[in-house]
């Protein structure tokens, strides 16, 4: 096992009718700019419990976040946190109106423009307090520290983190599940399956708890996938399924293990290039990544395919192979597709294309062991066409 | 799955060599009061590593917090904080050094006798901070709010609690482990593993997802028992143990879940009167705890017996009675005797003492149902003789 530190300060608020518990969070004197997305909000009930929950409170609103949050819409709402002295944050959507959420928290915050805040990398260790509504399980964002801001004009997609972008409070009230859309609910088990994914799939290290945990997720994504996708109303699914993309990235799972991210790495690209959503573009890199990768990969892959799939018999390698079938078949099973030119038309030139975005940004290496070159990722990508 | 709040702020530090980071987790200008136990920090190289890491801070030293922290032992930390004008306490030892440490540090900042605070079961909301380096992975106090007071004059073992009393950060630098006596380690495994039990062998509720990381932790510590127990020079079953019994009892499990804890109320009651080691008087209770309640519990006991102990065949009372002797034997596996005769000559008349101390405390109901009564705790402690 690796050393680590591990420090999650966000309180989680989790359970039916949790929403309106909003108001004690948050300081009785805060003047809050409430972020929302497309308006869906406005349609499923949490809008009306959020404003009757903060009644008492000033409040400024700013729909209209899209998804994968968008820079330049983003950074608009610096010009309203200054003209209205807000002091804090409220987050009501998905992982995008999270993400944006705490950039702008940090944004608000930096001297100088905030695209230098975006490209320099460095922790965020001051930010506008916030907290969150969480209306989409997916991302993990809402017991995090990190976010992925997007800017079109130069085709970026681009992870920003810090202490200072924990939620200070995240509502996690399950029955929202039952008016989200099933197309995003099967986003959010493909999503939150591919991030313990990420941090499982390496080469072990004998960290045990670790691999037991991220298969535990693995588990009840897969065993309550079924039923929210055949019925969103199944509180227990629901419940399952939000806590376990919670658990999924909240920095547990990742403690004291090599990790990849390689597939969000390609992925994100995807998303820059053809607006595919996050969840979709993971599901197409996912296969071709671990069988381009499959020696360093295979132990866990067999492990995988025994502790998660119960595939008993075999060696090593078959097992692996399994596994990498059964991942490719789980994300079927959710009606997502795991080809680019099921997405994509005009997909030739896709591999070359990410491979030079790649070497102009200097990208040496990526996944557990740092070795993925540009060049292999253009392998990796072609395999998924 | 019920509703919960979670929030867990305590800062963890695990790994090789870490106890050189603590300079870095404590404010420059910190008055330190340093806790710790009968010495055994002088033999195993902490004490030189805290106190070379301390070089640059104003640190005050108390030894000889004892087993089961004692009041009045305790207590006299109270006039050292005032006279040194102390700002920050450091425990460095087990859980009992932390437990006593959390209650110094609430009850020196209690206005009134610090007696009522613990009897009046309040949360404790101030509290100087604290930090910890824990020499004995078995309770984990590193990363809760929890702690058990004894009072021997009394006899009386009392927990006190609140969300003051988390560590701000506790390092867990598991090559402590190798100078830990076998009979110690055993006890933390003991203890480990109970703790999960009681958050798990109740009813099941839904909570998919805390049940499998209840089992995960169970399966971990079942896998590294034999190895560390033969060898805790061994670091990788060494830091799979110590994570373990932090996870184990870090709150995470519990929420969401019925918890129990009854073992516990009546394991305490075993070391107030015979001052048998805490980890032991679980193993005593536990078999014939579960073998009382078997009706409410045997639908946990056989999904144990299926997933933990891989028992497949069999229906659920016959894998509900599996599971029960397979908790005894492998308590039984790493030494630990589980009957109340095999620790004490003069058991009888023990059961009537502790259903007379029950009913006087007022206890109407203990166990996850909140039900049983000072009777039924006397006929589950007959059954442990």
């Amino acid at each position: 096992m690796n050393n680590f530190d591990y420090k999650n300060p966000t309180k989680i608020i989790f359970g039916k009718d949790t929403i309106k518990n909003l108001a004690t969070e948050i300081p009785k004197d805060a003047k809050i700019l409430m972020l929302f997305g497309g308006g869906s909000i406005k349609k499923n009930g949490v809008y009306e419990q959020v404003t009757a929950a903060l009644k008492d409170f000033q409040v400024t609103e700013m729909g209209g976040i899209p998804p994968n949050p968008e820079y330049d819409v983003l950074i608009k709402a610096i010009d309203i946190i200054k003209s209205e002295n807000i002091t804090y944050l409220l987050a009501v959507g998905g992982g995008s109106v999270i993400d944006g959420t705490k950039f702008i928290s940090a944004a608000a915050l930096y001297e100088g423009d905030p695209w230098d805040m975006v490209m320099n990398r460095k922790p965020n260790t001051v930010a506008i307090p916030f907290g969150a509504v969480l209306t989409l399980p997916a991302t993990g964002s809402e017991m995090n520290s990190g976010a992925v801001i997007t800017r079109r004009a130069l085709k970026m997609k681009i992870p920003i983190g810090g202490p200072a972008l924990f939620p200070q409070f995240s509502i996690l009230d399950p029955t929202v599940v039952r008016s989200i859309p099933s197309k995003q609910i099967a986003n959010g088990l493909a999503d939150s399956f591919t991030h313990v994914l990420e941090q499982y799939v390496t080469f072990p290290i004998g960290a045990l708890l670790q691999d037991r945990f991220s298969e535990s997720v693995m588990q009840t994504i897969i065993e309550v996938a079924p039923k929210i996708m055949a019925d969103p109303n199944d509180y227990q699914a629901a419940s399952n399924f939000m806590w376990s993309c919670t658990m999924a990235l909240n920095g547990l799972l990742q403690k004291g293990v090599p990790t990849d991210w390689a597939i969000h790495a390609i992925g994100h690209e995807l998303t820059a290039l053809y607006n595919i959503d996050h969840a979709r573009t993971l599901a197409i890199i996912t296969k071709s990544h671990y069988t381009f990768n499959f020696e360093s990969k295979k132990e866990k892959l067999a492990q995988l395919a025994e502790r998660v799939f119960a595939i008993k018999v075999g060696d090593t390698e078959s097992k692996a192979i399994a596994a990498i079938e059964k991942i490719d078949a789980f994300y079927h099973s959710i009606g997502i597709a795991t080809k680019l030119s099921e997405y994509v038309d005009e997909y030739e030139g896709t591999a070359e294309l990410i491979e030079e975005k790649f070497t102009k940004m200097g990208m040496t290496g990526i996944g557990e062991n740092k070795t993925l070159t540009p060049e292999n990722v253009k392998e990796i990508v072609k395999m998924s066409y």
